[in-house]
């Protein structure tokens, strides 16, 4: 027998109607790619989010068909967030930061119809727009008037006459919430990116989940910064969470280096921030020049990799900024775990406290997650015992795009690749991307907490923990540094730095390898595999213990 | 074309695994009928969940077989909350404060198989046993040697007897979410009741809109004191999003008296509590009494009835208790706003904002509101214009168990009796019942504002405006008022103290009519039918104005 409860979807049209009843008037403020900035409100967002819809219809654009972007944050860019998924079809973000080929691949495994891209990635369009067979429609996110001549791109025209001409006016259509809503391809690092295919639902119910006071906790009253990148697993969800709660938003644009975030924070009084460790490290490191502070900054997201401890100091202690570790991925929404104190943690000591922090926290209510060893057992929350981390939930993948890679899940539950414990309260600990883990002896080494030690010292700017071989342990550990600039430091000092933390003596790195760079992939994050190819030819020198 | 996430439907089950895998050291306190306090944690709630549902199961209890309970709040009833619905059966919660022959009516009409009851309720279930001809088990909740013997009622047994012997493991089976899972009848004051039949999906996802930071903003922090019953629409949805979010949960269980409410919400540290005014009323007045004050509550909702200013400015300014005045009906699960102030509000001076929070709040995302005129014509959001109040949205009924009353739905809108205001900045303000409104010369007066200017004045325990017949102008006001315990006042001081209130001069009432009570309603609200019967044979005795 069924409820008789109203059967409305949900639907993300229903975000921006409810955002512009509510909150018409709260600001929504863009650095633009100008450089200038720009503001209106969610009322004027909504109105023109309408205009896109009705654009898209009088192109004949089927239900589902693919409209993507190559932008950074801005209202434009949220604008087709609504229009484009409000009105039945598919947002496709595409991360600009990928080699050209592969943006062109990922179009036409789409099979986009319109693309839409910021100006400054206009010399990326030029490159690829002739192998975009399904692109039959190019708007450049800009003025009317600051479209350049000769191009040499079809069908090209600027995003401000493309919607000049429509009515405001649209009635949103209403459709099953299991339908498709946005596309993102995941930036593979061996193999074909593959896409996640979010639906209505799990983009409302993430909405919901993301903004719960033991999570992101936002409410109207916030002003959030979303310097993660909208064309990454969809900020995080930002866009829609701050409709759902009608908070004021401001978006960055190209401009990520410290200072511009920084006076970004400032000027529009920001009171929650969330990005990359790499992201933040630049602000970090422009405050700490300057000896700057924030004067409405509270909380402050950090995923997409693991936050190093030594961040979390300065955030916390330094700068009163509670930190908000999180995990998550883009087969998930991606939000998975947000760690935040429970009320048992009151009064234990400032250092106990953190180093609660620093793992990466507590599911949100409607994830499910489970470790399992190498037999699928289950494996105890005793926050010692690691294992593969397998996940489920509304807004967890089952599958990707066209079937790509066949069926993921093991038992219904999607493989995150992740190596994780979780201890009795139910805390995440991520040790290690189980590609990246290392056996020595028969035993694991967490790389991340190699790699968290190193960054702890004063004089080390980044640091990769990578596997190398060894013909007695079959594989040891060694690390590769980055100094900071005009640091000093040597490897004896460095193993020496290792001892009495957190490790034991047989997981303390064979080597340093002191290096000018490591490569980093188009969200941010070490690339680990490049950094093992890079040091093919690196033979231990000692490989006695 | 549909997305590719997971096909997890929202199962009340999940939550009660929720808590348990992160929340399981959490408290749940009891106040018991017995009078003692009872504590476990939720870990040992979901045990004994499962065996409810394993008792089920042993009676081989059809799916949607419906339990009902007569229960106050406690831990007993939590279980059988999740036990029963989490099995696929249906829990029906029923009033214990209505007539006997009310109870068996709606257990009839609901078919329940099962009823559990708390003892204090033995001499309903005996007097009404041998009518209630669908129950097959009834169950005392209890131990097994408080059962007291020769009751009269077959298959009579203490709920621990009745659990002790079943297994504590259990695989919550996996349904459509839309599957009902709870009913509650409303207590009409005409006609019979009528069930609202909630599902699974209604309740997860009003879970998820009502813990919101702008909504009740439970976090896993709060220690949560539902004074509401969990008879009366599921005690607001708190025994699901206190799962949700890992709180700590305290249950008052019968003793709803001023002394027995603040001793709990010292003892037991509550953080946030939620309750009708009337309950409120009692709390203040204990307090004021002994000049107690509050250690750690910090936030109240107040619903079911309008709160009044008195009471706001009570709690805000004398307890520093924010107060979130709530306004829903049973139809609605039963959220649909709650006030918060926005940002803007910030730096308005205290007598603004608390005018702000008199009015019943903004929409939670979930639900959509419009007021229409008489003609159905949408009515802006001016603040001034009221109209009557539609609703819609995925946890609002679309019609009533067993199709009574045919459809209730305008346009798929659910019309809540309700008269309101909606300003620009979507705040809601209910002026009335629309049977209870006033017409007064064609001109609409909202009988709630004149109640609470009475409830204002110092004199004033309760308050009831009513229209009676009047040649010239069809209707007029007048206030019928129960006096605090030894104060006094008279008709000419309580007019006078409407003037320069934020009624028009037309608006005042035209008579003061003192009485020892008013009639209350099961659900504790104020059954102005009732008052218009008992003043039938009023007749104003000055009928020119």
């Amino acid at each position: 027998m069924n409820g008789l409860m109203q059967n409305r979807p949900l639907l993300i049209s229903s975000l921006i109607d409810f955002v512009e009843r509510h909150n018409s008037d709260v600001e929504i403020v863009s650095r633009r790619v100008e450089g200038d900035i720009h503001r209106y409100t969610w009322a004027a967002c909504a109105r023109r989010a309408r205009r896109v819809a009705n654009a898209l219809d009088d192109h004949q654009l089927p239900p589902s068909a693919r409209v993507a972007t190559l932008a950074w944050n801005g209202y434009r860019h949220l604008e087709l967030y609504y229009g484009v998924s409000g009105s039945g079809r598919v947002l496709h973000t595409i991360n600009p930061r990928l080699h050209p080929d592969q943006i062109a691949w990922i179009a036409n495994h789409a099979e986009d119809q319109v693309l839409c891209f910021d100006l400054s990635f206009l010399p990326v369009v030029q490159a690829i727009w002739s192998k975009c067979t399904s692109v039959h429609h190019w708007v450049a996110l800009c003025e009317a008037d600051s479209l350049p001549s000769e191009t040499g791109i079809p069908n090209l025209m600027s995003y401000e006459a493309w919607i000049a001409e429509r009515s405001e006016t649209y009635d949103w259509p209403t459709f099953d919430e299991n339908t498709a809503s946005s596309l993102c391809y995941t930036s593979g690092t061996t193999g074909h990116p593959k896409g996640a295919l979010y639906s209505h639902r799990s983009t409302v119910l993430h909405a919901y989940g993301s903004v719960l006071p033991d999570m992101m906790g936002l409410s109207s009253r916030d002003v959030v910064l979303p310097v993660v990148p909208m064309f990454h697993v969809n900020a995080w969800g930002i866009p829609y969470s701050a409709a759902l709660v009608g908070c004021k938003l401001v978006l960055p644009g190209p401009a990520l280096d410290g200072k511009s975030v920084y006076g970004l924070i400032e000027a529009e009084k920001v009171s929650f921030a969330a990005g990359v460790p790499t992201v933040w490290q630049m602000l970090l490191g422009h405050m700490r020049t300057g000896a700057l502070t924030f004067s409405t900054l509270r909380r402050t997201v950090v995923g997409g990799a693991a936050c190093p401890p030594g961040m979390l100091r300065e955030f916390e202690q330094k700068h009163d900024v509670r930190v908000l570790h999180g995990w998550g991925m883009t087969e998930m929404s991606p939000l998975g775990t947000v760690c935040s104190l429970k009320s048992k943690h009151d009064g234990w000591p400032a250092d106990a406290q953190l180093r609660v922090l620093e793992k990466q926290g507590r599911a949100v209510y409607g994830v499910e997650m489970k470790i399992v060893g190498t037999e699928g057992n289950d494996m105890p929350w005793d926050g010692r015992s690691a294992g593969d981390l397998l996940v489920r939930g509304p807004w967890v993948a089952k599958s990707y795009f066209k079937g790509e890679d066949g069926d993921p899940l093991v038992d219904g539950w999607f493989p995150t690749g992740d190596v994780a414990t979780i201890d009795p309260d139910g805390y995440l600990q991520i040790t290690d991307r189980s590609k990246d883990v290392i056996k020595s002896g028969g035993e694991w080494i967490s790389t991340i907490e190699i790699e968290n030690i190193a960054m702890a010292h004063s004089s080390v700017a980044m640091a990769a923990c990578i596997g190398v071989k060894h013909p007695k342990w079959d594989e040891r550990p060694i690390v590769v540094v980055v100094r900071r600039p005009g640091a000093e430091v040597t490897k004896d000092e460095l193993l020496e730095f290792y001892k009495n933390k957190t490790v034991a003596r047989w997981q303390i790195p064979d080597d340093v390898v002191f290096v000018d760079a490591i490569p980093l992939g188009a969200t941010g994050k070490m690339l680990k595999s490049r950094l093992r190819e890079q040091l093919n030819d690196y033979r231990l020198v000692d490989a006695a213990i």
